[in-house]
């Protein structure tokens, strides 16, 4: 395995920008290759045996760029083909899912803990599911917020509109007295300052995008995977679609320049 | 051609039921074949290429079908891919553009119309141009409402926050003193009432799903492509994802019984 090899990111569309985000803050020399399944987002509201088709699809385009490890910064794509992707690929594979669902379960001091989300992962169940492996006697409240990418997309991450319809959302989720909320959805960490505003002080809200970012930092040293000469072209995005919008939206979210995105045809792979 | 062959209609997914139900309410007798694109829905965020490809899969798949005649239901595709599809085709196509777009310029008196729809309907232009077609001296002025549909889907109708946007969305078209509406997305038929009151009575909604049932009736008609003996089996619902959640919603939009929806592998076609 080639260490100064890049990290495969792969996402239904923008919002795993958020977790390219984090790792570059976390290891800012590692090479990056990032897909964003543009055409064919979003995921949430696909089904389970079309989201595994799509991601490994996606790995079979990643491996052509000889990435040393994959990052499933796409929840709905962690919850329904991390198996998948880890039997396809042929290097370590971490999912958002677990690291959030790890740090969930360390944080929470009432055992009672709150998972928002696109419909596809809080129909999975799969963050209770993680959850409750690392602590048992968890018990895990999921609620799915389809409005909120739409909303995120539009811009309103500071907008009453946004308060109101995130009030909605959660008003089921208090009435549990949870004391962690997941943000299970890559998105959100963008609407962060709605969600504590309507959550108030006593809720811990979880970032699955800054954890994920820890573990691969965490896994690359412990593999002896840590890139010892990062290479010119640092960072590579491809998108299946909307090449042009992505790079705009990248340049709002990533600290790093983005120059181009290369549009491809992932239905190829 | 066949006159007893069914009609072939086709949407991203779900909106096109709108179109659908206009038609089974004009035309009960004739058969029909629909196909939802709901494994790569929305298509209003997409590009023309994008679109296009998607569009002509879908023709390939409904000429298996034996149809006499396409609708494309969806505006973004017909939008982008109405010259396409056209030449792939071999039987007449009707879009819901041109349909809506023709009303348009027949009923405005002050020469002014607002059009509304997806990111890809409006900016294409599409309304426009072809209002301009039928009337040159109109003025068009198009908004984007990325957020209804998914109100829509969320099943907020008739709700304080999608009055809320809608009022938002549509402030700059009041201040063009628009006399005409039209509602240039297959969703929207279903919040005409909230897009009534935010708009005032002085202003007339077109709706192209009615529209273009109009004038299927009449292309038929004139063609002699009129159905004699309608089959035993009247509608056809195939999808190319969440079949079962189709059917659930097609059950509440359309006047007749919904029994199965077929998914299919649209990328083979």
């Amino acid at each position: 395995m080639d260490r100064n090899a890049p990290i495969g990111v792969f996402d239904s569309g923008i919002g795993g920008l958020t977790v390219a985000r984090e790792i570059i803050r976390q290891i800012p020399h590692e090479p990056m290759v990032y897909f964003g399944d543009t055409a064919r987002l979003p995921y949430g509201s696909k089904s389970r045996d079309t989201v595994i088709r799509y991601a490994l699809q996606i790995v079979r385009f990643l491996k052509t760029q000889n990435v040393k490890a994959i990052v499933i910064a796409c929840n709905t794509a962690s919850a329904y083909a991390l198996e998948a992707v880890e039997k396809e690929a042929d290097v370590p594979v971490i999912g958002v899912v677990r690291s959030g669902a790890h740090m969930a379960a360390q944080v929470t001091r009432s055992g009672r803990v709150g998972v928002i989300g696109t419909a596809g992962t809080i129909k999975s169940g799969i963050y209770r599911d993680t959850i409750q492996k690392f602590r048992p006697e968890t018990e895990v409240f999921g609620k799915a917020c389809p409005l909120f990418v739409p909303l995120v997309e539009e811009g309103l991450w500071h907008d009453s509109v946004t308060e109101e319809i995130a009030s909605r959302y959660v008003s089921e989720l208090k009435g549990k007295f949870i004391d962690t909320l997941v943000m299970g959805c890559t998105h959100y960490p963008l609407i962060r300052s709605t969600l504590r505003k309507v959550m108030g002080e006593n809720v811990t809200l979880v970032n699955p995008a800054y954890e994920t970012a820890i573990e691969l930092k965490h896994m690359l040293e412990e593999k002896g995977l840590t890139c010892e000469k990062t290479p010119k072209e640092k960072y590579q995005f491809f998108v299946s679609d909307q090449a042009e919008e992505f790079t705009s939206f990248a340049k709002s979210i990533l600290p790093e320049e983005v120059k181009e995105t290369k549009k491809i045809d992932i239905e190829e792979f």
